[in-house]
Parts: structure tokens; C-alpha cells; sequence
């Protein structure tokens, strides 16, 4: 019996597209479900009862949620193909490490540049800055951070490179001048067909982002 | 060579607690060097520059950082003996999704209650209580998270057994009551002597928080 592969899906969420990308990098026929989360479908409840949060990606009627989690159930599931983490238990480690990293910072910064004004929002500002330094250092003059073939981290990474045009434009400052590196590793990982097939347009994010600030003025 | 395994430590800390259990329960040799946080030590800082946080494992003079990478870690060097986190990826996955849900909420919420008065409290103990019920839940009428051994989700869980005392004296409830599984639970890992050599006494962790409370009344 073939596997059957559904994600419960949203095109512009970076959690989902990590789960995308995963899927793409090992050749996975899947069908993706769009969730409205509005109104969020029974099929979400039921398979996300704990978060009731997208992405959930259900291997053969059994759930699986949060994003980097399905990602590594993706690769020790499908590991015949493209592996995402490597095998040394060190680099393991690093790969985690880093991508626990992105998870803690980029998306409650991103978020409160957008949903704040005053002096949180400078401060958000500060600390998006502060953040993508370090992930500007971590990378160096490596083509991905998994060194020479896209990985783990690359993965957990790349969906925000969607909202560089909006952390610019909010942020007011310029991503490829202050993050040369960074923004030459996006191009580079948008090559790849599994990555550009994947991830949301810039300006297509930037006005969801909008539509977000007008609908919850002041949210945090 | 024999490995050398130097812990960054601290007795009473959750987080150095999950990483001392699993290395007792591979029979792992290490040195535990302890930290004080308001000096933090040189190598501390060198060995992670990022979050500058314990625990961190030393082994053969590189660093990993974060408890719970650090215990797949070691679940993957010293694979030969008490696996933590099982081999079926379906199961590792709902062993991380539980060990991740721990992560996000107890400690954070378990923060509010002794760091906050009034309204912010109040809702914390709500919070509290709702955590504790969904993982009341998800035990059931099994022995351990993990089935029939002690495992992952036990290991990440476990720790904050310590602060039962000073959720019920702070929180102003009784956790047999409320939580008899749970409660269970904890006195069965206790008897292991991995654990019950890494645990720190409820009425020494009450006394450690109400210590904190007195320096930095009203932090959040």
C-alpha cells in the first residue's frame, strides 16, 4: 500500500513551507489541505488538539505536529534520500542547536515589529538585528550553514527569508547591506527548486502582514 | 582515550537536572562543575557564547548546549545502553511533541506564579492547572510517559517534580488532589536512583524561589 501523506497547510505560514520543503527535498507525493484559520477545519481539532495549530502533516491517518518535529520525522521516516540532519551525533547537535535558535528569536521578534509601535517596537528592532548578526556570524563564508549541501538548519531558516521585504520596510533599514551574507545565502537556497516551489513571495507576505495590522491594531 | 565529560551544572536547576539523569542512566562518568550565576565563569562564556546559560555538556572538549539536545546527544553517542527516546519515528516524534509542550509551558508559567501578584498570577495558576491536566491526560493509567519505562518525555517532565511543593504553597493548591497521577508518577521515578540522585529536595527548591523572590520582588 502506498503511504498516504496530507498537510495541513498554509501557504503564507514559514512553519508550514518548512514541512514543504522537507517534503519536496525527499521526492513525497502529498496532498496539502489550505486551512482557513478563521475557521479552523474538524480535522485540525481533532488532529492537533494540544496547539490546534498548523502545520500537522498525518502519515497514513497517524498525526504529526510541529514543524522541525515532522521535519526529523520526515527524514528518519524517508532516509533514503537528501538527509536533512547529518549522521555525526556532534553536528546532530550543532544542527538542533540552531535551529532551536531560530525558532526562540526570529518569528516573536518579526512579530512584535509588526504588531507594536513606540518604544517595543525599536526594541524589537534592535533585537532582529542583533539576532539576524549572529546568524550572519554562524553562517560565515559557508554556502549554507550545513557547510556544502542544504540542511537542517538551511531549512529552519530559509522560510523567513520570505519576510525579509517586511522586516525592511517595518524595520526600516536595508537587509542586504547590513546582512550581505545572509541575504546572498537566500538566493542561493531559492536555486533550489524544492526551496523556490515553497516559499511566498516577499511583497506577497508584506501585504498579509499589512492586512494583519489593520485588522488587530496594537496586538502583541 | 577515555572520554572526559565535564557538566556545567547546577543542583537546583530543571534544566542541569534532565542532563544529569541521563547521564546516570548511561553509567557515564562525569565531572560536574557548578556554576554561579551571578559571576558566570569564563568557560561558561567561551563554551556558550550564545544563551550563556547551564547546562552545558563538555565532551572531549567541544560543547552542546540546551537540556534536551544535549539528552538526544547523549542518547545517540552512548546508544549501547537505556535508550531514552524510542527507535519507531512515530513514537520519537510524539516523544519530542511532549517533551517540546513541557519546554514551553511549565517552566514560563511556573515563573509567573512566584515572579508576579494580582490579575497576572491569578491567570498563571489557571495556566498551571490546565498544563498539569493535559499531561494528567496524556499519562493515563500508564506507569511512565514513555509506557512501560521510563523515558524522553519522563526525563524532560521529571525535574520540575522538585517544584511541586512550591506550586502547591504558592499556587495555594494541593497537587495529590488534583493531579493523583501525576503525583504517582513522580514518587515511581523517584525510585530510581538515577533519579532520585539527581533530584533536588521540594522544601530546598521552595526555599531557592523565595530567596529569588526576596532580591527581585515583582520581576517577570
Amino acid at each position: 500500500m502506498a503511504d498516504e501523506v496530507v498537510l495541513l497547510d498554509l501557504k503564507v505560514s514559514p512553519f508550514a513551507a518548512r514541512v514543504r520543503i522537507a517534503l519536496e527535498e525527499k521526492g513525497i507525493t502529498y496532498e496539502s489541505k489550505v486551512e482557513d484559520l478563521s475557521n479552523k477545519s474538524s480535522t485540525l481539532l481533532k488532529m492537533n488538539p494540544i496547539h490546534k495549530q498548523i502545520p500537522v502533516l498525518i502519515h497514513n491517518g497517524r498525526p504529526i505536529c510541529e514543524s522541525m518535529i515532522i521535519v526529523q520525522y520526515i527524514d528518519e521516516v524517508w532516509s533514503h534520500k537528501s538527509s536533512l540532519l547529518p549522521s555525526d551525533p556532534y553536528r546532530r547537535a550543532h544542527a538542533r542547536f540552531w535551529a532551536d535558535y531560530i525558532d526562540k528569536k526570529i518569528y516573536p521578534i518579526g512579530s512584535n515589529l509588526w504588531a507594536t509601535e513606540g518604544e517595543v517596537k525599536e526594541s524589537s528592532k534592535k533585537d532582529l538585528i542583533e539576532c539576524f548578526k549572529v546568524l550572519e556570524e554562524e553562517l560565515g563564508d559557508k554556502p549554507y550553514f550545513g557547510d556544502e549541501s542544504f540542511g537542517y538548519i538551511d531549512l529552519a531558516l530559509i522560510p523567513f527569508y520570505s519576510l525579509f521585504y517586511t522586516f525592511e520596510t517595518l524595520g526600516d533599514l536595508s537587509m542586504v547591506a547590513e546582512f550581505p551574507k545572509l541575504v546572498g545565502w537566500g538566493e542561493r537556497c531559492l536555486q533550489k527548486e524544492s526551496v523556490s516551489r515553497c516559499l511566498s513571495d516577499q511583497k506577497e507576505v508584506y501585504e498579509v502582514v499589512l492586512q494583519i495590522m489593520k485588522q488587530e491594531p496594537g496586538i502583541q
